[in-house]
């Protein structure tokens, strides 16, 4: 029994965290009740079931089926209901009377046709492509025309019956759509609105949550990419996040189908606000998600950068990412505050940010392409090229002096670290100054010692490559990653121009900064 | 009038289309129709009528809200329908048992009170995650409750009223069934089955598309991506399926849901058939697709490797991809069959062939950190260059030599080419030629020629980037488009893993090759 306490306990635990989570809910329940009980009362007290006669039971129908979450989606569920009604009742009334004229024998065999066409009709007609959110009328068209035809022929005059019924629904209708409107309306547009902003803050924050494990991660501890493929990433709560958002399009698309159907409200104070360009932003900020999966599944491929080659570029790419979700999160901003302000100089940042992360690929893209030998291959000296470098250290340019700075922080952590070299160097470490070394080999290109080399060793490049394929693809990893990243900034782009164009035709306001 | 007949015509056309491409839409709509007049027969002849009463119209009620598209989904409406009136029919009479002992007064406020908390909880309880399927279910159960008390109380018995309505109900959900099953029935089994299939061979076929565009491109006529990002890439078919495929999780899932509510039937014939292996079936491919979409935004993105790069990779490429779509195919068909074959060899040869070409990238990765001189720059005298390469051109390698063959149909059909070059080379073909001759330079590493030089040319380094960084990253565009296809490779083990998990529960036949 204690058990049976403390798992109701939970269970009530729970239930309060999921109405705190979004307390609309609640809202939306309560109104649900309210809205039932009132066109109950129409039956309970005595008046006004007087008046309508039976029939009225079809309001509490009508209110059941009806009532949607939000005002959009109920006036649409209304007109559905509404039109489907009418058309169904006009039909049913023609062909009764048709019916009747037809004579005793015939009556019940046109009415049954007419049922059979009416179901087939509908049914072909709800399936073709621009007809789809009308499902429902013409679910309502089917019934209400058997329930209006067959109830005519038992219980005679079927306009006294549809007109009834129609009374009943108009009354069931309107109580749904007032209760909907009036008490604590829960607009699609408003949740269009939010679903959008947090979609601008999904991307900007998995894109940096991306960026940040692929930089802080020293390699060593890489989750096998088979568990991880299709995990949950506990540890990566802004990728869920984002990956939800690249499944949002359906719920964005029938929120603004439903907010098409509000009126002007709240902070959408102007007719024929454009709900669709929402969309349409939805999905170039979707084609940007895109590339964060990308991203996403760099960082957790087997084929990985070494540390120190992906920390050699930790300032530009840190750069890059921080200005391009900076650049998303005021554009979501800007979304959310409804006004307008220039974003160029914003975009102007990222691109000179992103184009220095381009240059300085560029420049030691020496790096990306290793010729480097591991450490088990004996014959080439690796504390000899060291020497080499450290006597020159005093020629490195000013650049290379400014990555310096990034890397001597993780150097010092290593106890092996300065000037001497000692005998064996740790790979990395040798790895890194190596490549830098050859950097300058690289752009001195052309030089006579070039041509002086071809004589000797030109056949040796048809050996090498076998033993270190993995070494040197794990480096272009890193190009992937950077290049992927360069691709987001070029959609943001687009995405700029997309929330442009919305608050445009919305009619934002200008900001004087 | 001419105009009129013309566009009647046009319509019939594109209706016969929109039937023609999948017949069971017409199938459905007839059965529909069928459904419907059968339950009118039962009012339209007098003998089940007297039967029944009245109360008989709720059964084409039912058959207009239950009859879906699939066996699985009608089932599952039915079930709703079912339970949800069954629950509210039993509280129904309890609360009206209990309201009738109350008394004359307090009985309508009883009732009242009774329809505001079922209308508030049902509200609340469908919004609960769990139970999102079922709202339907509580639908029924908050408008058949308000039915059967308030009629119970207008016109008395309510115990005779709500066993009367069940039955109708019933009868209706019979019919409903018994149309859908036994006449050519849909399976969602059998759809979710062939949406599966036809989504393995989208990714391919995509993969494939997007892979050769990439390679037949000469890089001249490149869209804008501009004007591309949303577009709706007429020229690229198999893409618009593959992204349709992105944005069919939730189809698919609604499928599942159907498929798990029929019974066996046709190729599917032990109970309990894994149809929840499909959806995550479904996700691995699409995550898959997500590699292809990043491909797709290599393929349109603004910095382009240059076409003479591209296609010095063109015979690794182009089998790495045609291995992995045959793979994906032939996953793809399995599943369609129903078989389970081995797909060592297969992943293997795919395998290889991905190896081949991260070599091929590894061997020529100079080619990518490309430090090649625009030809405006005269200091550096180009044809020098091509003609130490082709006095040299014997000691290449092999597998140079095989690279040569893919290229020379192409070089063929430019007029310049052979062993004597022009004073002034065109810059695609002295580009590739010299990236080719400096890769012996490249992997001579390390030699003296490196020592020698850091003294004269060290400062160099510095100044050389910023005029040809995007040169150099456009190089390195190639090695994203190969990294995310080597990405791509390595996602097929999961899915050749989720396939075969699939395989296994699903109890497919073993293939005796």
């Amino acid at each position: 029994e204690e058990m049976g306490f403390l798992s109701v306990k939970e269970g009530i635990r729970s239930v309060w965290e999921f109405c705190k989570e979004d307390t609309t809910r609640v809202v939306f329940a309560f109104k649900v009740g309210l809205a039932v009980l009132l066109v109950s009362l129409l039956i309970l007290f005595r008046a006004p079931y007087e008046v309508f006669g039976a029939s009225i039971i079809w309001s509490i129908l009508t209110v059941a089926i009806m009532f949607e979450y939000t005002v959009g989606a109920t006036f649409n569920r209304g007109f559905n209901r509404a039109l489907g009604s009418l058309l169904a009742g006009i039909l049913a009334i023609g062909v009764a009377q048709l019916a009747l004229t037809a004579g005793r024998t015939a009556e019940p065999i046109i009415i049954g046709i007419s049922i059979f066409l009416i179901g087939t009709v509908t049914s072909f007609m709800k399936q073709w492509p621009s007809l789809v959110p009308y499902e429902y009328g013409f679910r309502v068209i089917l019934f209400t025309y058997c329930l209006i035809i067959v109830s005519g022929y038992r219980m005679g005059n079927p306009i006294r019956t549809s007109l009834d019924r129609l009374y009943s629904i108009a009354i069931g209708g309107i109580v749904a759509v007032l209760v909907n409107v009036l008490i604590l309306p829960i607009w699609a547009g408003e949740q269009l609105h939010k679903e959008l902003v947090s979609s601008f803050n999904a991307v900007a924050d998995s894109l940096e949550e991306c960026v940040r494990k692929y930089l802080e991660d020293d390699g060593s501890d890489y989750p096998e990419f088979s568990k991880t493929v299709m995990d949950e990433f506990p540890d990566e709560p802004a990728y869920r996040k984002c990956r939800s958002t690249l499944n949002s399009s359906a719920k964005i698309e029938s929120l603004a189908l439903a907010a098409k159907w509000e009126p002007p409200h709240g902070r959408f104070r102007h007719f024929f606000y454009p709900w669709s360009e929402y969309v349409k932003v939805g999905a170039v900020l979707r084609y940007c998600a895109y590339e964060v999966m990308a991203l996403h599944g760099v960082l957790h491929s087997e084929i990985q950068a070494p540390y120190n080659l992906r920390i050699t570029f930790q300032t530009e790419i840190q750069d890059a990412t921080s200005q391009a979700a900076e650049l998303v999160r005021s554009l979501g901003k800007d979304v959310s505050n409804m006004r307008r302000t220039l974003k160029t100089s914003l975009l102007k940042r990222v691109h000179i940010s992103t184009e220095r992360l381009q240059r300085a690929i560029d420049m030691h893209s020496y790096l990306l392409t290793s010729t480097y030998d591991p450490p088990d291959n004996p014959s080439r000296p690796l504390p000899k090229l060291s020497h080499t470098l450290s006597s020159n250290l005093s020629d490195f340019s000013t650049q290379l002096a400014e990555l310096e700075k990034t890397t001597t922080p993780d150097q010092n952590s290593n106890p092996v670290s300065g000037a001497l070299p000692p005998p064996v160097l740790p790979r990395a470490e040798s790895y890194h100054e190596m490549m830098r070394k050859q950097s300058r080999r690289l752009h001195s290109w052309p030089s006579r010692e070039v041509d002086a080399f071809e004589e000797e060793g030109g056949f040796e490049a048809d050996f090498i490559p076998r033993m270190k394929a993995l070494e040197s693809t794990a480096a272009l990893s890193l190009a992937t990653f950077t290049s992927l990243l360069i691709e987001f900034v070029a959609r943001l782009d687009h995405l700029v121009e997309a929330v442009e164009e919305l608050s445009k035709m919305a009619k934002f306001k200008h900001e004087v900064l």
